[in-house]
C-alpha cells in the first residue's frame, strides 16, 4: 500500500513534473501528519457515520448541519456557518490562506436511506472489515457516498494545521443536506448573498469521491446529466371520475379506474419503441455530442470489456441491439423517461378484486445540455394536460438541469496533472448518464468548473453494506492516507497553475 | 327480532299459502328445537371461525376439509368425505331422506386472508358485539363469507335432527376450500365419478348467504359474471431486453425498462377511453340482455337512491355520465378487463433511482354469458402474442365463467315462493356484476338451476371486522334462528312444487 504512494511522490520527483508540486519538506510534513492522525481520521469518519442526515425522513437535519458546521472548523475553516433554505440547511465555511487562488469545495452531509435487516454489520456502526484482495474497508451508509472521500479531504487539512504548513490556497466550503432527494434547495445556500461572492471567486468546485476501479485507474468525467425526480399520481377522488378508495373490482363495469388512466398517461409519454421520450418538445434543445466528446467516448468503449459489462449488470442486449460504442454515445447524449417504480392497488401475492382509487409512477427523466430541469417539467405538464390528463398531479421531489465542464479549464488541467504526477492512469469521459447538482456550480450565474474528484475506492452506495477502503492492499489503488495526500498535490497543482497563468 | 319470525309465520299460515307450508306440529317442533340449540349452533359458529382455511397461504387446507366433513356428519348426513383435489381438498356428503325430491347445497369453507392489526378484535375469536339499532353480531374472518349462512343452514339441519322430524327432501353436499381463490380445483370435486351421478339428480343448488339489506329486502341475483384473475409479468430476464434485477436508472438511455414494456402491453388491452376492453373479439360472444333482463334492472334502478349509492362507493360519476338505469345495464352486460394493482420496482415514499428488472399488473376479467374463461384466457394471449408481447406472462391464479339461472326454474320459483310466504319483500335482478362459481353447476355437464339464497345480514367479507348478525333487533331483519327457519321452509317448498309437477 505504501509503496503505491512512495511511487507516485518518486514520480513527481524523478521526473520532469510540469509544475511545481509542493516542496520536498513540506511533502515530508504533511505525509508525516497524514500517517501519524490515520486513527483519528478513521475516528472522525466512523463518528460522521454514526450520525445519519436523511433528508426525506426528517432525520438529523438541524444536528447534521451543526456537526457539518464543526467538522469544518475542526479542519481549519475560520469561519463556518450554518445557512438556513426552504429545507434542510447547508453550511457556508471560509479558510483564507492569505494565497492568490481560491479553490471551492462541495460536500454532501447527508445520506440514503438504509434497513439494517438488509446489512451484514449496523450501517451506523461503520465496522472495519477486511476485504480480501482489497484491504480494509469501513462498512457503513455514507462511507463511500459521500462521507469517506470528504473524510480524506478534511484529513488532508488536518495534515495542514497539525504541520502548521500553509496551505496553497483559499478554501470556499459549501455543504448540503439533501443531495439524495435532488438537492432542491442547494441554490439557496449557493446564492445566499454571504456565500456567492466568496464561491464566485474559485477557479473551480470539487466534491471529493473515490474515483478509482479495481485496477486503479481513474475515470475523470467532464459533465453529468441532469435529472427530475417526480411522481405522477392519478387520484379518483381529484381526477372525480373513479372512487375514492378501493372498491370491488365488479364496478370496473360502470366506474373508472385511475390505474388505467394513469396507464393512458404513461403511454403518452415514450414512444412505441418503449424508450424512446415522446413529451412534445423533448428534444428541442438535446445537443448532438461533439466530435471530441465521440472520440473520447470512442476511446473508452475501446478499453471496456463488452461481455463482462453487461455480466455485471444483468443485461443480454442494448437498446436497438447497438454496440458498445454506439450504445455509449446513447448513454451520453440521450435524454430519458424512466420508470423507476408504479404503485397502485393490491401489490402482495396473488390478486384482490379491488378498482384501487389511486395509481402512482415514479419517474426520473436525464437531461442533456442544453436542456432544463424547469423547462422540461413545463413541457411534462403542457403534454399531460393537452392529452386530457391534467388532473394528475405532478410531484416534483427533486432534480437539477445537466452540468458540463471544459476539458481545457484550469481545474480539470490541475486534475489531470495532478493524477499524472502521480502516476495514475486516468480516462476523460465527455458526460457521466448519472447525475450530481453540479450545474450550481456550471450553471448561470456563476459559470465556475465543477466536478467529483479523488482517488480511492468504495462501493454500495444506496445499497445495503456500503464500503469505502482505508487501507488498500493493492498497490495501485489508495486507501484513506493516499487520498489525503492527492488532494494536498491537488491544491498545490491548482496555485501553481493559477501562478502560470 | 321474535317478532318478525312469529309475523312470517302467521302470514304462512293465515294468507292462501300457494302449495303447503310444513305441517303445523313439524313446524313448532322445529322452530322449538332451532330456539333450544340457539347457543349450541352459534358456539358451533364461532368454532369454525377459529380454524381458518386460507387456501393461498397453505393454511389448513387438510385440517379444514377434515373439519368440514366432521360437521356435515354431525348435522346428519349419513356419509361424507374428504374429496382429493390437484388443489385444496372439498368433500362430499349425501343425506338421504327417503325423498323423491332431492336438493343439493354448496358450501365453501376457506376464508381471505386478514391482518389481525386492522380489528378491533381478534378475527379468529369470533367475539360477539352489540351492533347499535341491528343487534348481536359474530365479529371474526368467514362471519358472513361464508360460515355464518352455513351454520344457519346446519342449524336447521340439527332442528331436523334434534326434533327427530323427518327431511322432506334428500340433500347432497359439495364444498370446496378454494372459493376465495377463484375455485380452481371446484370441478374437480362436482364432477367426481362418485358425486356427479348424485348431484345430477338434484333439483337445483343453492349456497347460504345472508342476503338482507338494512330494511330486510332481499335482492335475488339469478346470475353472476364470470371472472378471471390473472398476473401479468413482464420480467426483464425472461423477456431478454431489459434487465434481470433493478439497476440504476441512468440505464434508460442504453437499456430498456420491463415496467415501460409492461405499460404498453397494457395501453392494447383497453381503448383510450380507459374502460373498454380491446382485446381482440372480446365481445364476440357477448349476448344482450333480454327485454325481461332490461325490465328488472329499471325496477331495481327506480327503487334506489342514487345518491346515496354514490356516497356509499365514493364516485361521483358513472361511466359516461349515464343515469343509473343504462349504468346498472351497463353493470350486469359488460364485460370488463380492471387492473386491481400494479407492482415494479420502487414502491415506497417519493423515488429511487432504479430501472426495474419486472413488473407486474394484476388483472381481473369480468365475463357475462356466452364469453367462457378458457375463450377470454386464449385471446389475450394471442392478443399479447399478435402486439408483441407474448413474452409477458399470464398467469392465471383462478376464475369461472359466467353463471345464469332461469327465473321459471323449480329452484328459484321455490325460492321466491318461501320468501313471498314467510313475508319478505324481494326483488330479482338479472345478474350480479360480482362473480361465483355458479357456473359449475349452471353450465355443462350439470345444467342445474344454482344460486345464493338465504336472509339474514351481515358484512365485510374480505375487509377488517367481518359481521354476521346472531340476533336481530330489526323485525325485519332476520337473526341466525330465523334463518334456519327458513331454510327448513325452502326445503319444504321444493318437495311441495316438485310433488305438483
Amino acid at each position: 500500500m505504501r509503496k503505491f504512494w512512495l511511487m507516485a511522490a518518486a514520480a513527481a520527483v524523478l521526473s520532469t513534473p510540469v509544475v511545481a508540486a509542493p516542496s520536498a519538506k513540506d511533502r515530508a510534513a504533511l505525509s508525516g501528519a497524514v500517517k501519524a492522525a490515520h486513527a483519528t481520521s478513521v475516528k472522525r469518519l466512523q463518528n460522521w457515520i454514526a450520525l445519519p442526515t436523511i433528508a426525506n425522513m426528517g432525520i438529523n437535519h438541524k444536528e447534521g448541519a451543526e456537526y457539518m458546521r464543526q467538522l469544518a472548523l475542526d479542519a481549519g475553516f475560520q469561519q463556518a456557518k450554518v445557512i438556513t433554505t426552504d429545507g434542510v440547511p447547508g453550511v457556508f465555511a471560509t479558510l483564507d490562506a492569505g494565497a492568490p487562488t481560491t479553490m471551492a469545495i462541495y460536500f454532501m452531509y447527508d445520506v440514503k436511506h438504509y434497513d439494517p435487516a438488509e446489512w451484514s454489520s449496523p450501517p451506523l456502526e461503520a465496522r472495519i472489515v477486511d476485504r480480501p484482495g482489497e484491504g480494509k474497508a469501513i462498512v457503513g451508509r455514507g462511507a463511500v457516498n459521500q462521507k469517506g472521500p470528504e473524510s480524506a479531504f478534511l484529513a488532508m487539512l488536518h495534515a495542514f494545521k497539525d504541520s502548521k504548513t500553509k496551505l496553497p490556497v483559499n478554501l470556499v466550503l459549501v455543504a448540503e443536506g439533501e443531495e439524495e432527494i435532488g438537492s432542491t434547495h442547494f441554490s439557496q445556500i449557493v446564492l445566499n448573498p454571504e456565500v456567492k461572492p466568496a464561491i464566485e471567486k474559485a477557479v473551480g468546485v470539487i466534491i471529493p469521491s473515490a474515483s478509482q476501479g479495481p485496477d486503479g485507474d481513474v475515470t475523470l468525467s467532464l459533465g453529468a446529466k441532469g435529472v427530475v425526480e417526480l411522481q405522477l399520481i392519478s387520484s379518483g377522488e381529484k381526477w372525480g371520475r373513479g372512487p375514492k378508495n378501493d372498491i370491488h373490482s365488479s364496478n370496473m363495469a360502470r366506474v373508472e379506474n385511475p390505474a388505467w388512466h394513469l396507464v393512458k398517461a404513461l403511454n403518452t409519454l415514450v414512444a412505441d419503441d418503449g424508450y424512446t421520450p415522446a413529451v412534445e418538445g423533448w428534444f428541442e434543445n438535446v445537443k448532438p455530442l461533439t466530435a471530441r466528446q465521440k472520440q473520447l467516448i470512442a476511446e473508452n468503449a475501446a478499453s471496456t470489456d463488452e461481455a463482462k459489462l453487461k455480466a455485471s449488470m444483468g443485461v443480454q442486449h442494448w437498446i436497438k441491439d447497438e454496440d458498445l460504442r454506439t450504445s455509449l454515445e446513447r448513454l451520453a447524449s440521450q435524454p430519458t423517461i424512466n420508470i423507476q417504480g408504479i404503485v397502485s392497488g393490491y401489490t402482495g401475492p396473488g390478486g384482490k378484486t379491488v378498482l384501487p382509487g389511486r395509481a402512482e409512477a415514479k419517474i426520473d427523466t436525464r437531461l442533456v445540455p442544453d436542456m432544463s430541469k424547469d423547462e422540461m417539467v413545463a413541457k411534462l405538464k403542457a403534454h399531460l394536460a393537452k392529452h386530457g390528463f391534467g388532473d394528475i398531479e405532478v410531484n416534483v421531489t427533486g432534480g437539477y438541469s445537466p452540468t458540463q465542464t471544459d476539458e481545457n479549464s484550469a481545474l480539470i488541467k490541475a486534475e489531470t496533472l495532478t493524477l499524472k504526477n502521480a502516476g495514475i492512469n486516468y480516462t476523460l469521459y465527455p458526460r457521466s448518464a448519472g447525475s450530481w447538482p453540479g450545474v450550481v456550480f456550471t450553471g448561470a450565474p456563476l459559470n465556475l468548473p465543477a466536478g467529483q474528484y479523488g482517488i480511492g475506492r468504495g462501493n454500495g452506495a444506496h445499497a445495503p453494506n456500503e464500503w469505502f477502503l482505508i487501507e488498500s492492499s493493492n498497490p495501485k489503488v489508495a486507501g484513506l492516507d493516499e487520498q489525503a495526500m492527492l488532494y494536498a498535490d491537488f491544491l498545490y497543482t491548482v496555485a501553481d497553475l493559477a501562478k502560470k497563468k
